[in-house]
């Protein structure tokens, strides 16, 4: 008897340890941010080809409270003082936006009169929101802290606000985006591929006349991307929108505008609130009484491709919008590593190894700092795991040396346990020696180099900082588990990627240096 | 260590029971198809209040070897014989046929002969595949043996052949089914949903000049239908087909045409056999190097509605086709109780409860058997799930007694789990006082409800004889245990529903005897 008593204590023990260290331990770990490992030892399965370590990585700060994503953004890599902001170097004057969002405000309230009045005719009743102009509003604040080298400052708290407002902001009004609108009446049939009616996004005009552009969710966060489909007809994933913002921010790049999660109620705040007549005539009722809508009836109405609520809720995220083209003018350029987007078809760089000399002899490739914008751009392209680049964006005022949008990423976080290293090619096909030696022969930044570096380190590690940074989104957990590893597998590939290039040429060849190291004093506060 | 001995003992003696309980039993069993249950009682649960007993439900025969389906077989209710079969009641006479085969072949081989020629001019190589007609082919067997009553009687030997054909005869030739080369060109903007996408078949023709339609297989057999879907807008489903098949022939009714599972090669035997340009420009191949094509590009191709082997091999369903029309014409006729195929619409029978009394008046439900044939069709949809029955069709030459053909049904098993009781819409609406005395009264054929009973016994337990039946396709297991227990389900709902009306009726009211009992003593060898 005593015998078994003993049996079934060590039982209990058993699964109350077990209980203690798989399901407390975790939770607490979460809700306090605690460290979950202290080692400090470097990665070694990197190769240390390039510059061979990162300054600054002793762990002064360490012992300090706060999560590893305070201490990465504490760190003074992440705190590199810009230079003095001369006003050519802001993308918007103060008082050039304020009477500009004005006019478009009084606008607004003229044409809504106009259209509750034609809509009380017909015995339609539209809620009439008032707008309330602030000029301290987070979207404004967003839009005037938009300057040559970044879209926002590290320490700038608009942003917060601006993701907090996103989340809870009444909407007002809701359309078809310029794109979708695009796509109405087009009918070509030569086209193959595009459009897809996958393809579904919403503008969602906020309270404070801030506007965001919201995706609904498509898939569940398991689900992988079918193996036979192409990278231009993949699912638009809201969650891979999220992370692409944050991983933006990890990267300490800041050229994804901000991007939040929300439930939308697809009645309350778009079927009743949109002042689209086509908007409103895509509504239905599923067979399980679930408010539906498609995203556009470009042929025929497909089902298949329709978004439904929970009965009305739907998960989605929350782009916020960046300053209207007529304010602040942007120019789309072709990725000079274009895929095809067609079935058969190759493009020149998958067959010329060469083709990067080709680039470089190109404007505006052939100086300044442009292809090392586009070795950065690949590279958060190769971490998300995202192959439809097909253009990339700049501020025509910041001219060629501005710095690129990353904007549009939700067709990353397809597959996580695939690493395509086709995106990495201009950073293995730049690696060759210049037939000319007038060329431009540097190949990754220094800071950019150093930054992933630190992230490859385990205290700073890139799967923990980005689970960190996630976990404040509503919509949390964002990425599985499965995407997060991959984060970290893709930063040591990359790192392998730039050491071989260094091994071949020798560092001063491949990493530029963009920052004067004086500037580590600086002590930003986030 | 005595007592440790014993425990290890113990030990693999339960893992060896648990071995030959669970998995060698189970394996026995199928191989040698033993009975899972002896016990005879019948189902309690049924409401009793339809005709109360099957005749000849004695289990005398139930000693004999075999598996339960043989037994149902054998049982007198599936041996009940036709009357004598004149000339006129066969749907074609052997010379006629065989003089319209004759010119298909010769035409066939003239085309084939020019298409080869053409196709060398471009370089192109095209297998040339002799036919060989046979007087005998299974298919020609079972055209001649489709009379006014059935498609093929029980004892039709040239069915299994049929279905071994269908299986294994090469493929000599593919092309687009005329179904979708009518979609070609249509542009009808108008239309709110059809035609889908994913919609797909092809027709394939085989070395012995039969042809069979080819669904291919588009979801796993454990997936669901989506609950927001439309029935309109469901998969279809290979493996419903077959089921459907099967299901139609353990149900006596024999009205849908063989249909067998079969591993297609894409490249093989529909690429490089089709004389169809149009359908060789829609194969291509997928990021994970699979042959794959589209069912048609009606206004652009969608990649996402493509179809893909593995690299080659694609699963699919293979029908046996009915007779051409111009030898054997049919009519369509739209489903008294056809559903609305829009979003919002109703139709009349949703919302009018005297709705059976209105199609009773109406030729041809007015008189004659339509309507009874009527309620064997919705029987059929309800247990298989398929709300898709808009249109059913018949052969002209049988006139308005004709047996209902039930094609197209790869919109059933599509959720086991739900029981879609709309389908029996016309049984239970029509259960009502008809309003005038002279109006047909019946409500079901005596023979499908003592069927129906039968299967609902244990001995002859619906889902037992399904999976029986089932497991001699080479897809099998053709369907998931959860739809073989809603067919258990479903049949329960049908004779409680059967059961209400009898009890508000009365059984003479209710149930028409269709048959002679004298005929008893047959005995039809399966």
């Amino acid at each position: 008897m005593r015998r078994d008593r003993l049996l079934v204590a060590v039982t209990l023990v058993t699964l109350l340890a077990a209980d203690i260290h798989f399901i407390l331990l975790p939770r607490l770990r979460t809700w306090y941010q605690l460290p979950r490992e202290s080692c400090s030892c470097t990665d070694s399965s990197l190769e240390n080809g390039a510059a061979a370590t990162v300054p600054w990585t002793t762990s002064q700060n360490m012992t300090e409270q706060g999560s590893k994503l305070e201490w990465l953004f504490r760190h003074p890599l992440y705190n590199i003082r810009l230079p003095e902001l001369g006003p050519e170097e802001r993308l918007l004057q103060e008082d050039e936006l304020m009477n500009y969002c004005k006019r478009k405000v009084s606008r607004w309230e003229r044409l809504k009169k106009i259209y509750i009045e034609a809509a009380a005719a017909s015995n339609i009743t539209i809620p009439d929101h008032p707008v309330t102009f602030d000029p301290e509003a987070s979207w404004l604040q967003f839009h005037l802290g938009i300057n040559r080298y970044e879209l926002y400052s590290g320490d700038d708290s608009s942003i917060d606000r601006l993701l907090r407002d996103m989340q809870t902001a009444s909407v007002i009004s809701a359309d078809f985006t310029p794109d979708e609108k695009a796509l109405k009446g087009a009918c070509d049939c030569s086209q193959v591929v595009k459009p897809s009616g996958l393809h579904l996004k919403l503008a969602l005009k906020l309270q404070d006349f801030g506007k965001a552009m919201f995706k609904p969710m498509r898939q569940e966060r398991h689900e992988e991307t079918p193996e036979n489909f192409f990278y231009f007809v993949d699912f638009q994933r809201h969650n891979a929108e999220i992370a692409a913002f944050h991983l933006d921010r990890v990267l300490d790049f800041r050229r994804v505008p901000p991007v939040t999660g929300r439930f939308i109620n697809v009645t309350g705040e778009i079927l009743y609130l949109t002042h689209n007549e086509e908007l409103r005539s895509v509504f239905f009722t599923s067979p399980a009484n679930n408010t539906c809508f498609f995203a556009k009836c470009l042929y025929v109405c497909k089902s298949e491709y329709a978004v439904c609520g929970h009965p009305d809720l739907l998960e989605g995220s929350m782009s916020a919008y960046l300053p209207g083209l007529s304010i602040a003018p942007r120019i789309s350029i072709p990725n000079p590593w274009i895929r095809t987007y067609s079935f058969t078809g190759t493009e020149e760089w998958e067959v010329n190894p060469l083709y990067c000399d080709n680039v470089k002899k190109l404007y505006p490739y052939n100086s300044g700092n442009r292809l090392l914008n586009i070795i950065d751009m690949v590279i958060f392209d190769f971490l998300t795991g995202n192959m439809d680049r097909h253009h990339y964006e700049v501020f025509t005022k910041f001219g060629d040396d501005g710095f690129l949008l990353h904007l549009d990423n939700a067709r990353g976080f397809g597959r996580p346990s695939h690493d395509e290293v086709s995106i990495l090619a201009p950073l293995t096909q730049c690696c060759i020696h210049a037939l000319n030696k007038a060329m431009t022969s540097h190949r990754i930044k220094r800071s950019t180099l150093f930054r992933l570096k630190l992230l490859a380190q385990s205290e700073y590690r890139l799967s923990d900082v980005m689970r960190a940074s996630l976990s404040r989104d509503p919509l949390t957990p964002v990425l599985t588990e499965d995407h997060l590893q991959a984060l970290d597998r893709r930063l040591g590939q990359v790192l392998r990627t730039v050491g071989k290039c260094v091994k071949k040429l020798g560092e001063p060849q491949v990493v530029i240096t963009d920052f004067a190291e004086s500037s580590r004093v600086t002590t930003g506060n986030r």
